[in-house]
């Protein structure tokens, strides 16, 4: 009988064609499926793997969660060493641990939270290529999170929706957003990270809402602009889709029963 | 009359050969020089660069310094716009100035600062990788702290020396290194930032200190062995150079009748 087994996984975007498998086979989830199955089959068995959050081409997992139903049982522990000996430098396994069978990485989860760092200064980024969004010119805090309050709770996020989304329902349930800004290497430079959490993001919410939230805080939009174009429900209202460098899974949130690692990632340590 | 211009850079020496130029192009110099060539002198002419401090093949620099002489005068800003124009996405000016014939970005700089960063996690890295040294068993902060003392002060460093050295001598003085722990993504992992700052470093000094630091905080050996180390002025005594994933050129420090922006780069947005 197979056993299911539930993995935090952590990964650089930068150089994958995001999660989900494609023919290139140059995703996250080819390669953690390759490596499941070199550690678990010798390679000769497909594993399937189920996330609990797709994430787009150069979006980064903190701490993605999949589930998969394992065809031998071997300790949590190997789990995690064995599937790392076949990762690339790039992707890694934090925990595993076997899971009921009622356990589904993606259906289980009741929210998920994101951050998203930007670098705010007159050049761009540099050491930290890839792993930062970036704006040059001075943004301003206290409009962005004027701004931020109008799309707290549940709302219709149709305008902040890519058209090829796939989700059921725009409607989703946005907890506040937190909006901190913090020093850089360059005295004029500083670093905004933001922190989202829905029960679920619609395909490219988080990259269009930071559209808005920039264009509202280098002043091209004054913050009540967010609330029109939410309440039009219209991709057309909004700012363009902002850059993936910056955005970072924390992973998903899990009822406690299902005994798995409780926290979602710390990311105080990302720039 | 050629005008001599001081350029502040940062780069991630993750996919470069380090800094000194080579036949195979593949140098952070290289790049620099490709790009000052095309931007003053559409590539026809050859520019030489001199650097503060020459990093290895994979460490970064925050604020390296160089100085070269200009063919042509251009304003301060668009020579960092311009050349920024004809860099790679892991490269970029940060400042420019010009600067009297007598300024050289070596000869001129007082003291170096470098910092280290080191992931102690049972996990490899994943979306650090490259730019974090990493230790799996926990290190012993007071340890570390009670052997980097035994470093404090001018000293014949020859035990922390590459064979490749070329300094013209291994007496160097060395402030107090300063390690300070930090939070992680992961629950059971932590940071560890190490600073350094020298009137100048011999080949390696940094990295094998690290070795020998985390030597005593793993344990291995007791606090008082760096001193024996030191005292032997002998390679074979230390410990295995360590990783150059983790480390960062902080910059130079110059005399501020220069007029150069003042201080070397922040870090506390490392990891």
């Amino acid at each position: 009988m197979s056993c299911r087994i539930a993995l935090g996984l952590s990964y650089s975007g930068q150089h994958y064609s995001g999660w989900q498998s494609q023919s290139s086979g140059n995703t996250v989830q080819d390669q953690l499926e390759a490596a499941l199955a070199r550690f678990s089959a010798d390679g000769k068995a497909r594993i399937s793997t189920i996330c609990a959050g797709r994430t787009d081409a150069g979006v980064h997992g903190l701490m993605q969660v999949v589930h998969f139903d394992a065809p031998v049982r071997r300790p949590d522990s190997a789990w995690v060493r064995g599937t790392n000996r076949f990762l690339p430098p790039d992707i890694a396994v934090q925990w595993a641990r076997a899971v009921p069978q009622g356990f589904h990485a993606r259906a289980s989860a009741t929210a998920r939270r994101y951050a998203y760092v930007l670098l705010q200064s007159p050049v761009r980024p540099s050491v930290e290529t890839g792993r930062v969004g970036w704006v040059f010119r001075p943004l301003d805090g206290d409009a962005m999170s004027q701004a931020a309050r109008m799309l707290e709770g549940e709302h219709d996020f149709s305008s902040f929706r890519a058209a090829a989304c796939q989700a059921l329902s725009p409607v989703k349930t946005l907890q506040p957003i937190r909006i901190t800004r913090r020093g850089a290497a360059a005295a004029e430079s500083c670093y905004w990270h933001f922190e989202f959490e829905s029960n679920a993001f619609l395909h490219h919410m988080i990259r269009n809402i930071m559209g808005c939230l920039i264009a509202v805080g280098q002043g091209s939009q004054p913050p009540e602009w967010i609330a029109e174009v939410l309440q039009a429900r219209s991709r057309k209202m909004a700012a363009p889709t902002f850059s993936p460098d910056g955005l970072y899974f924390l992973g998903p949130v899990y009822a406690q029963s299902w005994g798995l690692p409780a926290r979602t990632a710390a990311y105080d340590w990302l720039p």
